[in-house]
């Protein structure tokens, strides 16, 4: 089955699901997150549908929402954790001339980083803003110091996401966070595909202006979905509706010659197929008086 | 004013005012957090105090918390967002023959990784468990694109914390992340003291068995709570509860010659003069399966 979580006027939304690609069923549920912090989630959606659906199995009788005019929030817009993995495709590892590594790179981003599919992404204070088109992984039930069959069982399904990042802010220090993490840069959607709905690996693609500039298959990710669950939960948590990120395979603009960011009024399509597309316009407001990096003062005694 | 977060009988948790160092007076907030979220905050415990502190301005008629009952909670066990800050000692930096950073190091934690001022740390999976006392600032009212004295403006005020790491866990990648996201391993508290109670710099010691082994003072920080909230703020929103962890001073186990790292037992006391205390018994369960780091084998082909 498909989830998403719509906008539905003003800042409410709903979990829904999808028959084919021109429906969505409302649930009654704030958002996909919510809907999958219930244990029954899985009894609740198929419950709805049946209910919903003719003998012949049409929503005829439902009050659906058409695909068409649907509004995509950010996927889990509470989402309590959401961590990102770096350097996972081996393939690009290796072409690189490294060695794949004993231990996945992680990092950690808010829920306040997120935004919806189809929106609009506004960047203020950033001269050098990349692209990284990602597969996400949904948790979908409690896990904690989990094997990795544990994590697998505990996948709720994937989506599509696109860790975009401020390479000026990123490469100011050593840790990347700073880069990462500004509100409302990361499109995550338009849909959860349950996991019992796919299967094998997938082809993950980023575009700008249509113009194809990354992809990667993650069948080449060193670290899969369930191994990175796995490890990630031996230290912490994981819950229902948090976020994974597993990593961008080659082709991002800082490893082009010259290196190439986005600009003002660029489309940045996210493609994962048999998961979803992400597709957003960027905004960079450059005449902002934050548009470039501007150095922190030491406020103790100049620099040796 | 001080406020805390104490348990109350299973998880209920409640906000209190501290009358001098003796007596609690509960407020109607699940904590901090909470209470801070309400604009009115101040007024709100201003009110209850009054209401409950009789014409001697004691607090013999209301009901009250004995402090040497109290059970604290993480100060802000909810807070949205857990931001670090590292290499932020001035002094420490330039004995080290480094120069001052034009940008603060920046990471984020999970509030799960947050503890109580009092409570034990339980670790498995680590065997190079590692102290860092810090100042820790808590955010009092929203905050984005702010400047320094706005930024000052929202600070509620101070506590005290310890950025416990996980030292074979943080190197095993460039990303400090996962050496710094253990759950209920960062103790904070006791207490928040408000900016309006507090002035000037703080001393901030750590101490194991009772050994100083931890000295700093703040007013050698490179990047001051306001600087750093200012700079944040222009990347992601800062809200009522959030904490920013300002960084360690030198003394760390890690810098030591040979290092030294926390015993299963070792008490770690980390202290802020004016402020407060944490005191945190380590158990470090070596016995545990997974207490020696296990590398992850590559999904995908060997090694090179």
């Amino acid at each position: 089955m498909k989830l998403a979580t719509l906008r539905t006027g003003g800042d409410a939304t709903t979990a829904a699901l999808g028959f084919g690609a021109d429906a969505f069923l409302p649930l009654p549920y704030p958002s996909v997150g919510a809907l999958l912090a219930d244990p029954a989630w899985r009894a609740v959606v198929e419950a709805a549908a049946a209910a919903a659906t003719g003998p012949a199995g049409s929503l005829a009788d439902a009050a659906t929402i058409e695909a068409r005019n649907a509004e995509f929030a950010p996927l889990v817009p509470n989402a309590g954790k959401v961590i990102c993995c770096g350097l996972n495709y081996g393939d690009h590892i290796q072409e690189m001339g490294r060695n794949l590594p004993d231990y996945p790179t992680l990092f950690a981003k808010h829920a306040d980083t997120l935004t919806g599919a189809h929106d609009t992404i506004e960047v203020r204070g950033s001269v050098k803003v990349d692209w990284e088109a990602e597969l996400a992984v949904v948790v979908g039930s409690p896990l904690f110091r989990a094997d990795e069959d544990q994590a697998r069982q505990a996948i709720a399904g994937y989506t599509v996401a696109n860790d975009l990042s401020m390479r000026d802010w990123q490469n100011r220090t050593l840790q990347w966070f700073q880069g990462k993490a500004f509100d409302a840069t990361t499109p995550v959607g338009p849909v959860l595909v349950t996991a019992d709905d796919v299967s094998g690996d997938f082809e993950v693609r980023g575009y700008v202006n249509g113009e194809l500039v990354q992809s990667g298959n993650t069948g080449t990710l060193v670290f899969g979905p369930a191994r990175l669950l796995s490890y990630i939960s031996q230290f912490t948590k994981l819950r229902p509706g948090d976020l994974v990120l597993t990593g961008t395979p080659g082709g991002v603009g800082m490893g082009m010659t010259p290196p190439r960011f986005l600009q003002d009024g660029d489309v940045l399509t996210t493609e994962i197929a048999g998961i979803g597309r992400l597709e957003n316009t960027i905004r960079i407001h450059t005449n902002d008086d934050a548009a470039a990096p501007r150095p922190v003062v030491a406020t103790t005694t100049t620099k040796e």
